[in-house]
């Protein structure tokens, strides 16, 4: 089925378009015709996939999205202990190379953007929260969370802690590095999980 | 001196203009056509006050920080115990009403506009960094803070956690309420101090 093939290539095709068009000029600049002449196709080629601008846009959103929950899934099916696969998979939420920072960017400018639009909005779009969530039930499975934790209020503070330091990274990618993130996860896990010799002994 | 007051009336009203503005169309509609039009002004007016689109939303920026500062100078000469001053600071830095959240839309919209124009943005611009990095001076010298804690991630940590829970009030204000932040900022300041008797004896 070569034809289907080739639809989806076009259409990533405009979809990364429209994320270098955002990342260079900001949601204003992400018009039906920038983004044409980004791709290198004609106004017409990009129409006749994304017949109205807020289609391509929603497409564009849903790739960045499937990008991160594919490194995620890449971490999943590797041999780590649980707090180390954790450890990681928090890491991967937060951008701290070109191409993540990028991703952010454009996250967020899709995220403001779909705001306004109030009739395209879901707040969960981003799936994060179930993530986090997902994963201290995962360390509770094996006995890893210390028994004093509120549940639903470490899912709060720690999806806060991501996202924070996500926009943080993103607006100062100096200060809020990979070491720094590093830290400031470890940190956090340690004082919500019982003692390191537990996990250690896996 | 009634023709500065006047001057800065008219300068307010118009950034006010322009929050409304940006509230109701996001950055793309903040023209000085619309934001002229919102405040009933003729263009040439806003013009004469603010030659530039950039010079006007850089006030109103600083408008939307000025308030926010306003507010945490109210807390701060009031009569509450350091624990009680630290937590109704953090609580004031999280929109949780209509006016708190449209500041908070607005300064995401600045913040995201300005990063992209790379010669007028500061990545410190908000300085509720600074603030954070304070407050947790200020519980130490009043000896509440743990003498495990390490100030340099904790400042981090905690200031993730403030605009994590500022963008997620944003984000879905129905979930992120006002009795979620309480109990989140509760939780994670209670972690760093000591036990509760120290600060009651106050």
């Amino acid at each position: 089925m070569p034809k289907i093939v080739d639809h989806d290539i076009r259409k990533q095709q405009i979809a990364k378009a429209t994320w270098r068009v955002i990342f260079k000029m900001g949601m204003e600049g992400a018009t039906v015709r920038n983004i044409a002449k980004e791709a290198n196709l004609s106004l017409g080629a990009v129409r006749h996939y994304f017949p109205t601008q807020d289609e391509l846009l929603i497409y564009a959103m849903e790739l960045v999205k499937e990008k991160a929950q594919n490194r995620i899934k890449m971490i999943v099916t590797q041999d780590f202990s649980p707090k180390e696969k954790v450890m990681k998979i928090l890491q991967e939420l937060i951008p701290t190379n070109e191409d993540t920072l990028a991703e952010m960017d454009v996250w967020l400018a899709f995220t403001i953007y779909f705001k306004q639009k109030k009739e395209l909005y879901t707040p969960q779009h981003d799936d994060i929260y179930f993530v986090i969530q997902n994963l201290l039930d995962y360390l509770q499975q094996f006995g890893l969370l210390k028994s004093t934790i509120d549940k639903e209020i470490e899912t709060e503070k720690l999806y806060a802690i991501i996202d924070g330091l996500a926009l943080h990274a993103l607006l100062d990618s100096k200060r809020v590095n990979k070491p720094l993130i590093l830290a400031v996860i470890t940190n956090y896990v340690d004082s919500i999980c019982k003692d390191n010799e537990k996990d250690d002994s896996n």
